[in-house]
């Protein structure tokens, strides 16, 4: 599956550039009051560390507006700020050097606002979202239902607004809670314009709800080469949200190459219990960059033939367990501490791997060792 | 997004009618030793109570063979058996009555046992799914790297072996773990063929990443129109399988109606902790097939609004949180004890709707009471 991406124009986010063949960036927002410093540092930190590109902060109020600042010298890489009502708070995210605003120019007020705003933040390396959500849409586009006609004609009038004063690194998203109307409305919207489009479901659910109907509605764009930037929303951690989003971009082969985790759903025919050891392995991957393969599999007969391209893997039944690279069986495990050997074995050919990345001429195919 | 559905046969299995524009169903896979035969029915009960429509067993031998027919008798409801390499298998669990077999001819020998199959399950209101995987595709179709012309040639030459040999009742899976893998096998079988087709992605990991990796998958394919019965495999419950696999088709529209809940993600403007509250209303959802919607959301501002369509919901912000019913402001929970009271609110609201449901007379809009 090739999907022809769409070509848009490019926007820059401070060091971030979207749109235009650039890679499918990820989003998020922090959960910290933002006149915390220390806190929104923190998570901004932890955020950046799991892979989240372009992060951005609630600016409710002024005194969030004056900690922006104070933010911006302590963190490298993008911020944006979410800006509704005041566009004073705009001019003060512009001021402190934010890369990108969330703000829809009807939401401000519209002209003379919109004018100070967009000279403000013209010839500076940042853009603004015009964000329209079905839950907040003008009213005077809302009939009954909100249709995907609205949530991109009342887009592409906002974006309008900053055209006309002159700003154009603008990216567009147009959200809802329905996924069917997401899709929709972002395909519509491709069609219609060629700025950069920032994808989404709103308020899609909890960690494994919302993951789940943001795959679907961001998967379908994103294999119909629609999308630019991606945000997942849930009710849950932040770092949750970028998990989310990077499985997603990665299952398409859209994210940066990594590790994939192989593991047999098991059934009638094994008796241990895989998934915990599936969980602890996913987790003992999160922060590892290699493209490789790891598989768990509940049985010795289709085990190690089925996860024939695995780099390293178990093959666990009855009571047993072996050790496989390369489909090839190295070894045996002790079937009572599965997941210790299991990450002991996983660890040892970790660092290997670590220090042939480090000296490529050490290793094959991308830093890994043969099997032995 | 109305896709078109893509036309096929339809494929009866006991009392499911799969393809020709019968409802997506869902399937999944026992986790028992089938031979015990308590433990599988009370498996089979529960999968069934979740929304599996068509639920599988392992027949590893000929004593999981024997209890097929003793499962049988006490499960009303369809089943399917998986059968490796042994024919006589096949023909135990068609003698028990099960629904479907998954079957690859290839895989029992063919010629005369592929016959003495087919002849077997003629004539019977029960379908055969040939059943390909990347995984274990046969040696004369793989090169280095399994393609999706390989594995759409696999499973139509399967298919061939059953109707040459007179069964045409059959539906098609070609599964893989790589997500555009998949889509392109699919995609593909789609073109070259009217059998219903069993969509999934194989060993796809942990319940959260391999739901994700699903949602993806399963989802370009069911708004393309192609798909007519899933499997989500995972490591994880059965139960869980059959929780993605319905979160993904009412994310699409496909599912039967039944209960949304919109959260938001919070933001630096909430204080309170939702996605416990989220966690537990979608618990207390569960079973219900009402369609309404509940929001929780995080502040007030957006909150009764946000949620417009909502049939009940909370708006929590700094230590206070209001009831609302149809967007309106319908009375405050103690922000102390908001899970407890927002639960309470909602059991209340559903004891109404069940009576509403009971005499629709009673109710509006499918059985839900008017805003109070």
């Amino acid at each position: 599956m090739e999907a022809v991406r769409r070509k848009t124009r490019v926007v820059t986010a401070g060091s971030l550039l979207i749109g235009g063949g650039h890679p499918v960036s990820v989003q998020t927002m922090t959960r910290t009051d933002t006149r915390d410093v220390e806190a929104t540092v923190a998570q901004v930190r932890q955020l950046q560390a799991v892979g989240a590109d372009l992060i951005r902060l609630a600016v409710p109020d002024r005194e969030a507006g004056a900690a922006l600042a104070a933010i911006r010298r302590r963190i490298d890489g993008p911020l944006s700020a979410d800006i509704h009502f005041d566009h004073q708070l705009a001019l003060m995210a512009i001021e402190a050097g934010m890369d990108e605003l969330r703000l829809n120019p009807g939401n401000i007020g519209g002209g003379r606002r919109v004018r100070e705003v967009a000279i403000a933040a013209r010839g500076r390396p940042m853009a603004i979202r015009v964000g329209v959500n079905a839950g907040s849409l003008e009213k005077r586009l809302r009939s009954d239902r909100v249709t995907a006609e609205a949530l991109v004609q009342s887009a592409l009038h906002q974006a309008g607004l900053l055209e006309e004063a002159g700003f154009r690194d603008i990216t567009l998203s147009v959200k809802a809670f329905e996924v069917p109307l997401v899709i929709d409305a972002y395909r519509q919207a491709a069609l219609s314009t060629d700025y950069p489009l920032h994808l989404g479901v709103t308020e899609s659910g909890s960690e494994l709800t919302g993951s789940i109907r943001s795959a679907v509605g961001i998967g379908v764009l994103l294999a119909e080469g629609i999308g630019d930037t991606i945000r997942v929303s849930l009710a849950a951690s932040p770092e949750s949200e970028v998990r989310t989003a990077r499985t997603i971009l990665a299952s398409l082969g859209l994210g940066p190459p990594g590790p994939e985790v192989v593991a047999c759903p098991t059934c009638g025919r094994c008796e241990l219990d895989l998934a915990p050891i599936v969980r602890a392995v996913e987790e003992r991957l999160a922060g590892v960059k290699l493209p490789l393969r790891v598989a768990v599999m509940g049985c010795v007969v289709n085990g190690p033939g089925e996860a024939r391209q695995a780099d390293i893997g178990l093959a666990g039944s009855k009571g047993a367990a072996v050790l496989f690279r390369k489909g090839e069986i190295t070894g045996r495990l002790p079937a009572d501490r599965l997941l210790e050997a299991f990450l002991f074995e996983l660890d040892r050919f970790l660092a290997v791997s670590d220090d042939a990345e480090a000296d490529p001429a050490a290793g094959t195919r991308g830093g890994l060792p043969p099997a032995d």
